[in-house]
């Protein structure tokens, strides 16, 4: 019983996105990855004798065995306004004896909960990727089936000289192979490591903090960054920007392809949804998902651009701020990809004349 | 499992306001209100004369019994753009016979969706009032206990002059009960059935449509509009305006609390939240989700004013962003409450000097 | 040569309103009615007997003579964050002697400010009301000429069922009639004077401040309200969400018609915009406008309600951030007023078929 | 008498920026680039043979002493929405004979005006990146001076543990040098010329039109992208989040000095505003600016991403939505690395101890 539009059954298959990326917001994903952070630290540490070695493997091996108590974890949560606090407490008495004093030695809640996101982001941007690649793929089918022919080109809402069938698939298409180049370029600054402490410096790891960061990092497949950046939010700001930029792309499709539909004689979609008055109608329901998704994500991003404003070492008003959107766009980026690619898919027939 | 932020449970405890009011935006809430519209709907065209009375009657009595698939209402939203066809269908199903045919009887979707929709925000406005008075009476203890103590008044980041109390809780009172002023104008604007048929000319009522409408509202206990509204969503948008306004106003509180946290001498707050790095921290962070509902409210206003941008008879995409965001800042909207609720009633001492 | 949108010579004919509400908010605008806040202010003061009368008299009569130095102001207002220190300097050093002393007693630089904006808010909503009613009388127009033609109603950008030119005139009439009841609602909690002193406590009026805002209010002609709201922007931002109403519903207007446009047949205007590249086209220019400044308003708002979070009793940072966005929102509505009111008068024909 | 926030005498000091950035975006600057290209494209065309040679170089030659009517530009924009058609009618009516035909020979207005812009922009790029670096030489200053020194490091509104004066430098420093690395990346995106004709196909230039592009470009020192972009806005609202990432990194700089200057004692600044009503305040207006411009910043990016669904193959709505927000981005990013940097060289003491 799920009361938001990415969850609820009503609405969800149309602007929810894959189950895949879904499932990586949850609390259980969440949850799951934090204790990879865990275990990786205490193999960082162990490493760095920053926490004896044995302590440290205790630490690893018993994790394996761990379930978290999630009504406390909520309740906490609400108390402390982030779940890490009582998850370290579940952890440590888990692990118990001296060897649970040593879980999350020297890190802070937000060491986990940011380097959690980016662990999970990285799973998000290889499939937005592949997404990405799909929607070349259904290009490529109508460019071989349809480049030729013609389609009225359109400016200001009004007829104005004839366009190709190509001109317009490119048109939809360049921005996608930028989308591609840009994400490149973000991955570097955003993949990679948090790991801080309670105010950035590390101050209990004793000028280990960076031996044990490059581990930590090597361990969990990121980057390793030039310092913390728990107050310096830019990339992930950087990569909301990315996602609405990404949903913008296909919503101008999306536009396009509703506008088509509405003059009719120029494209040819099945699939279109039904109506409970009007059993006549093909609604091209795809096409107007992705605008609504474009918009959705181009509002969205403000408020990520507002949480840049992080004040000094931990802004807790900014950072949740963070949790609520961030997680939104991610999922909306990947219905938009989804809804394209169906929609694509269902385009029988695009501009006028034979072949 | 979900991933929203009002469902997740590592966040619902903070940021996802009262179960009662997420409740109201599950799949199942919509859906039983769906069929109090249908059966709605039957008696108000039996008594008009539109369907056959008897038929009415037994749509009435068997919809009492009905259970729906939700699994087929998911997957057909997704196709359809919107869950109600397949709804009908079901019903027409259940009920079956001819009277099966009567069900949703010249009605659209959007008639459904959008009353279903007003019906719930009657709950949900209730709450928020009853939840704004008990503000007031948070407000009423400090200025009880406090309200002849100074505070030092602070006008742009800099010490300025002494001011009371008493001056403050004003600053934090004046516009709630502005709010509750308004939340009365708009109610007689907003909480109106949407009884439209397919294009908004209840085409297939027989001139009874004005009788039907009339009836069917007062059978669900909601106001009649001056006509259809179905394509005109100001009620929906000044809704979400109110909603924002609070937030806006309750995020200044909260605010005002963090500073006087962050500098101390002024405030004593008993509950902050817990550190997994720094045991002696005792963190605002009841003020803090303040600031952070506020500006998310602020945030998504724009996507509700966006949408107002409702093309010709139904705009799926304008509708379906409405569907995204406004029970979000309901839900945000609750969790203000709550959290203002929680924060005032925590204040153990406020200002300085003996009373 | 002015470089924003409501300024330059290149956007301000298409996208600035009239030049008698940009005119409302120019440097000297603003300094004008400050120069009335001061004036009756002295008055106020004066017949209450904080001020020497005939300090209050003589203030009132020099500062008819006063001419501000704008170069000082800018570049005072650049330091102090606000041009009303300076803007004092300068008439206590006009009026001079002991009576100067007394010009601005016992106020701050908000209550000039925001008390100037009020003031001319005052002549804006007079303009955008009688503007409205001019869009009635287009309307009416178009509804005695076409109202009992036919349309082809479009939902989800499909062909769906005719409707009449009245239904769809009606979908753009009702949300102005019910902005007017709105606006009639609002003025009552907007159009007040703010007057509180340094922290909003008149401290410095002995016990006569509620007299002298009330003379105050009633000398520029604005109501009085419970208390001061310097910190309190609950009614500003109410005012802002009712322009984005205004405009959003316009723009609904403008969409619908370039739609029409588009596919043709169903309405004919004058007055369409040329092409530098297609001499044949007739651009609906005026349609698309009412589009941009629709989308305009809605993504300033949430700015508006970004300041709502205002922190304790003055913020540079949210009070700048109103500064910057209310007076383009404002000329925006007027700007949508006026292109509304173009577009319809170029309406030459609605729907199909003979009257 | 300018109305807008960055031209108008009472805000643009403060919230502005620099002249020669605001001198950008005003129509003269615009006619006098628009110019540039229309002889660039003259000798483009001539070097091409797509117009002869001799009327190419009358068309030079003629531009040099042309004067625009800006009169007639503003109510030809107002009807058009556009001022090029005007623009293109008053250069050929000043060339006069066969040459004056010539003028503008296959391009359309677009590529006019969003040349025009992208040749502004890479004068604000080179501004920006110089008073980034102004910056940096500032946080050196204050590394060199104060960096050993001690700060209470704040967490969630509360002290938690000391940092290092350098750790907040760093804090501050650290995205700036991302986004200097970003702009380098989007330069190439964004720097390009733009021309496609009626509807981007060049439909006029006979085969002829990539070799012309490829010359225009070198004439006006851009870069040539792939293809024409005019419906694909990707590059501008990349780089209108680049201008929100840039101002919101400012932002979370002013808001530290500004909760610095709150609490006292951490910090030393000259040059605070002054008060109307109390003498005795420094205010930290600098600081509070920063915090406006980067939220006025992220509300519009808002907007630029509403504009990427820039339907068909031109979209009067959402290219007109550019042109009112991102000239004003611009300058908001000019004023906020301006007041960085006056805020920075105010600083003359940070942290607490001796060095």
């Amino acid at each position: 019983m799920a009361a938001g539009p990415f969850d609820n059954e009503l609405t969800r298959g149309l602007l929810g996105g894959r189950a895949e990326v879904r499932d990586l917001f949850t609390a259980q994903a969440d949850v799951a990855v934090a204790l990879k952070f865990e275990s990786s630290l205490a193999v960082a540490e162990g490493a760095a004798g920053v926490i004896p070695a044995g302590h440290a493997e205790a630490i690893v091996e018993s994790l394996k065995g761990f379930a978290a108590d999630f009504a406390s974890l909520e309740s906490a949560a609400a108390r402390d306004g982030v779940y890490v606090p009582e998850l370290v407490r579940q952890l440590r008495a888990h692990v118990g004896g001296e060897a649970g004093q040593y879980v999350h030695f020297g890190a802070t809640s937000q060491d986990v909960v940011d380097t959690s996101l980016i662990l999970r982001l990285c799973h998000a941007v290889e499939l937005f990727s592949s997404d990405i690649d799909r929607t070349f793929g259904q290009l490529d089918r109508l460019q071989t089936g349809f480049g030729g022919r013609q389609l009225m080109g359109v400016t200001r809402m009004q007829d104005a000289l004839p366009i190709s069938v190509s001109d317009r698939l490119r048109a939809w298409r360049m921005p996608l192979e930028r989308h591609q180049a840009r994400l490149e370029e973000l991955k570097l600054r955003l993949l990679v490591v948090q790991f801080g402490g309670a105010v950035g410096t590390l101050d209990r790891l004793g000028g280990k903090g960076e031996a044990v960061a490059r581990r930590l990092a090597a361990e969990l497949g990121l980057g390793l960054p030039n310092g913390q950046w728990h107050a310096q939010r830019d990339a992930i700001a950087e990569f909301a920007s990315w996602l609405s930029l990404l949903t913008g792309s296909l919503g101008k499709l999306g536009q396009d392809i509703a506008l088509m539909a509405l003059r009719g004689g120029e494209i040819e979609l099945a699939g279109g949804g039904g109506s409970s008055a009007m059993p006549h109608k093909q609604n091209p329901v795809d096409a107007e998902a992705l605008v609504t998704l474009a918009r959705f994500n181009a509002v969205q991003l403000s408020g990520m651009h507002q949480a840049l404003v992080h004040e000094q070492e931990r802004s807790g008003a900014a950072w949740s701020l963070e949790w609520m959107i961030l997680p939104q766009m991610v999922m909306a980026t990947s219905a938009a990809l989804v809804r394209a690619g169906d929609l694509l898919s269902n385009v029988k027939s695009l501009g006028r004349g034979a072949e």
